[in-house]
């Protein structure tokens, strides 16, 4: 089965500026999807297709750390139209069902990844905080039209019933942490096991904890 | 199977403050328990022990909406003390499994609950955001002691680690989105089919988003 992974990385994460340089926020990037990837790896998935602006110099950065892991054929397709279109133009060729999963959900977990696909609906999605979808199973892609602005999360399952098509939410916290905010930060540092949690580790950003309040932890450098 | 539910009434989520009155407060603080009852109703949970500083008056209020579900039983203790100590002078006494779970979690659902009992491990964690307990199954509470200040998750697991009991986490979304500040109030509104989102329609708390743009939903009033 195939997954799909649409990454940007010039300009990636913007809302993390205050904390991190743009080299920094691009690394992060890259750490979540190969944390990603590696996910994926340990899962049913056999094929990963990241759709990307940046072409050749991803893939070799990505393959530079992934040889030991030859379970997932990596392709990269080169777009850079919006989300929506290039996905959607995508999704019209498929003829087997496909996973399309965010970059930037470096907690996801191949339990979680292996539930998703093994759900007997025709459309399942992975909502993510704030209305996201941050994993969708399609198993018939060219019957489906994503549109990832707005609430998308809502606006899969209106697609769903008004396409006839059975749909389940999948519950995962894993997969609805996404990292966009510099508070998202807090989830890596406390779960994280894997790239980009150590690179968060490696450049100073850490957990501050009032231990003797209720308040949550908050995030520093 | 019992659950015990931690419950303040009065000074209810002070993180709201900016758009709610104390009033409007406390009764989504109530309307939100009434949510997890409801769940807990539908679940193999056969038993709620209300823990909380107030207790007639609750009691009452619960009660008089609560008639229609006759499977769970309801008890109320009062106590004024902190969390930690009320609950571990209680999990000493417990003989029988026991999940704890928070007041403030009004999407959880059935088949999570059921999910989290159904584990063979001897404690199983389900996260909030930002390094809390949600959930908590203790299969021998006596044998536990529990943190809930600072990140009370790896606390937990440190815990079970120590005292050489098996563990899991538990992966829910709709257990780890506790509602405390004004974002997390966009949850509730999107994924909301209970009380306590009805409450948030009732009072005219909406969504605000910029279908235009990828930046996710804000909550206004």
């Amino acid at each position: 089965m195939k997954a799909i992974i649409p990454f940007k990385k010039e300009g990636a994460k913007s809302r993390l500026r205050d904390l991190f340089s743009e080299r920094e926020r691009e690394e992060l990037a890259l750490r979540m999807l190969r944390d990603v990837l590696a996910t994926l790896s340990k899962s049913e998935i056999e094929e990963a297709e990241i759709i990307s602006t940046c072409s050749e110099e991803i893939m070799g950065e990505l393959k530079s750390g992934f040889n030991q892991k030859p379970k997932l054929k990596l392709t990269l397709r080169e777009d850079s139209r919006g989300l929506n279109e290039v996905l959607n133009e995508v999704l019209k060729e498929e003829k087997e069902p496909v996973l399309i999963i965010m970059a930037d959900i470096p907690l996801a977990t191949p339990e979680s990844i292996n539930e998703i696909v093994g759900h007997e609906e025709d459309v399942v999605i992975a909502p993510g905080r704030k209305g996201g979808t941050n994993a969708l199973f399609l198993r018939r892609p060219s019957d489906f039209v994503v549109s990832y602005y707005g609430i998308s999360c809502l606006e899969h399952i209106e697609t769903a019933k008004r396409r006839n098509l059975s749909y389940v939410l999948h519950d995962s916290f894993f997969l609805s942490a996404d990292i966009d905010e510099i508070d998202d930060l807090a989830e890596l540092l406390i779960h994280g096991r894997g790239l980009s949690a150590e690179y968060l580790h490696q450049i100073g950003v850490f957990l501050r904890v009032d231990k003797n309040s209720k308040m949550q932890a908050k995030v520093d450098r």
